[in-house]
């Protein structure tokens, strides 16, 4: 298991994931190196630490995932490397990009990623991603331990932002997470059903709109019909068959999202 | 040859297409795996079907085409396997995206994907891209047998789309296939000449202007000039000189074309 | 070292790059292929040649660049490859995509490529990344010598884009060389200071804007404002923090910039 997986909000028009590919296959040429998205707003470390945690999982094991989304480069802001327990590992700028993960993982081992050796020179104070995280993700696939590579350290475990609904919730407050491409609207509400049926009891209000009873599937909405379905991530989502959520609502990341149950 | 080629609309913003390739390195860590297009308009079929037609001979014997333009999900549509002479195959949903690449290859042998123990569990509604086709693939790149993965079916061959145009041609009807980034306009007059030079006996006329005699290279032409060529899939296609004739001409997919002979 | 890194203006909508991939693991299945971009602006070679240059260095040694951004394709220009002393080739068109990279190698040797030997068959003449450039690629990579490829010539080396700048320096006259994803404007000068201090002796005048004393990272300007410091490929740039350069002065390619020693 050779995989090192990239998010960056680097684009794809300049040859900064470039280089960080030659870099990385000049110390590990046998990494086999994954592009998660390199399209992230550039320097906007929520969307980041949505793909992240959105595809974490099935990634195989001792995979490493670098993400280069650093507003503060060149700042004394740190670099932090977590491990699981199945060895995979994530290595980020400590800036928020964690946030929706590490809540999920047990036991985390955390490291501050400090030792030069490991590092580019001479090092630019600009683009990190190639002279610290390239050299420092080879190195680990190379078998470098966390421990030479930086300091063992303890980080507070944040906040889950995800909300557990379940057949006994009455109504709960959540927001918009996150959009993606196809303008599905996705939210914090993570439900827990036993039958999927039990989903057709629940209620969204969105933007002065009341979508329900929740679907089953985007098919079970009519064409241009607003639906609130359990998404891939495992988390309510607002979709319109074959069409934009976000562009019909016109709503944004944070806004504000009430669930329901009908029987009240 | 370990070749997985991914053609999909997911785009390259989400986490939708990386998280694709982390289930296929989970199961099948040999993979070699290969984007031909994520910007395939959003659930518009017609586009990543001309796509996979137009690379598919390209690739090596034994590729796994993996398509996911997938309007449907969710739904009861169902999911095909193709498998061509030379072992390459074709996972894609049954809506329209085989139209262009099926009626080239000669005895298909086709498959209903159908048996769940190859899927993720559990099983979403709304990405079969990760639970379905992308699992699917690396048990086929596995050695997973066709037949283990679904039942053999027989699918009607559609007509081709393609138009052969030979010397004899005197006149014919045909439509705009495809656009491509360069703004070329790509026809589905096919033609099949003896000598380059045949082509100086047609004009082709579209959107009211007449074009031709036809030309050999995008170098024959004026800067600015509308020229039409066989371009490199081998189809006739009206090009513009380090211009773009889509946004020239306003044209659409679909949109007549008639080719006649200047000999008449 | 099995590494073919590509630069294109082929986008990623079509099939272009994709197919080019195919032709390569046809040939030589053992081959990484790396994408560096291929959003260069259609037929706009300048930009080619910036990411060439800056990310060469980063690559392993016998990396084989691929460069097919080609307004010729079709007519009489050359088709030229170069090989440093480590190794490392470039395939390009004979078309200024060379002119930043060229000065900076040793002793390169060039070769006309020219041996139909190699090449697919039937030759189009639109589309050489797939016909030409991606099957020699993959013959090097195999093993094939140049000059099996192609004769060997002398080209003239161009004359440098950068200009040297150490604490000597009274006032030098450059231009922007390019603007990247995050709105930085890159000079065409290059410091060579003892001292990053040293960087602090000057000021760039650009578009009527005086910009210094230069600064050592991003994180030293204040937010919206324009700094100039050295970016991470060693030259000059304007940036401005957290925002777009770019946008703010509303410059282009080739613009007049000045470097002014303070201590005048």
């Amino acid at each position: 298991m050779n995989t090192i997986a990239l998010i960056t909000d680097f684009g794809t028009v300049d040859g900064f994931v470039g280089t960080m590919k030659g870099v990385i296959l000049s110390i590990a040429p046998q990494a086999k190196i994954i592009d998660i998205s390199h399209e992230s707003a550039p320097q906007h470390t929520h969307h980041a630490a949505f793909v992240l945690w959105s595809s974490y999982k099935y990634f195989p094991e001792n995979s490493i995932f670098v993400v280069v989304v650093d507003p503060g480069v060149g700042s004394d802001r740190r670099i932090i490397l977590v491990e699981d327990e199945m060895g995979k590992k994530i290595l980020a700028p400590e800036n928020g990009i964690l946030q929706f993960i590490l809540p999920e993982l047990k036991r985390p081992k955390m490291f501050h990623i400090n030792n030069l050796k490991y590092w580019l020179s001479p090092l630019s104070t600009t683009f990190h991603g190639r002279d610290i995280f390239a050299p420092v993700a080879a190195h680990l696939l190379n078998g470098v331990r966390c421990e030479d590579l930086g300091i063992a350290i303890e980080l507070p475990i944040p906040k889950t932002p995800f909300k557990q609904i379940d057949v006994s919730t009455k109504e709960e407050n959540g927001i918009i997470l996150h959009a993606d491409r196809f303008g599905n609207l996705i939210t914090n509400f993570r439900p827990q059903f036993e039958h999927l049926d039990d989903i057709q009891h629940f209620s969204l209000e969105i933007g002065n709109r009341v979508i329900g009873p929740l679907k089953k599937t985007y098919a079970d909405g009519e064409y241009g019909e607003l639906i609130a379905i359990v998404g891939s991530s495992g988390l309510l989502e607002v979709a319109v068959r074959n069409s934009s959520a976000h562009l019909m609502l016109g709503l944004r990341i944070g806004d504000p999202v009430v669930i329901k149950s009908n029987d009240t």
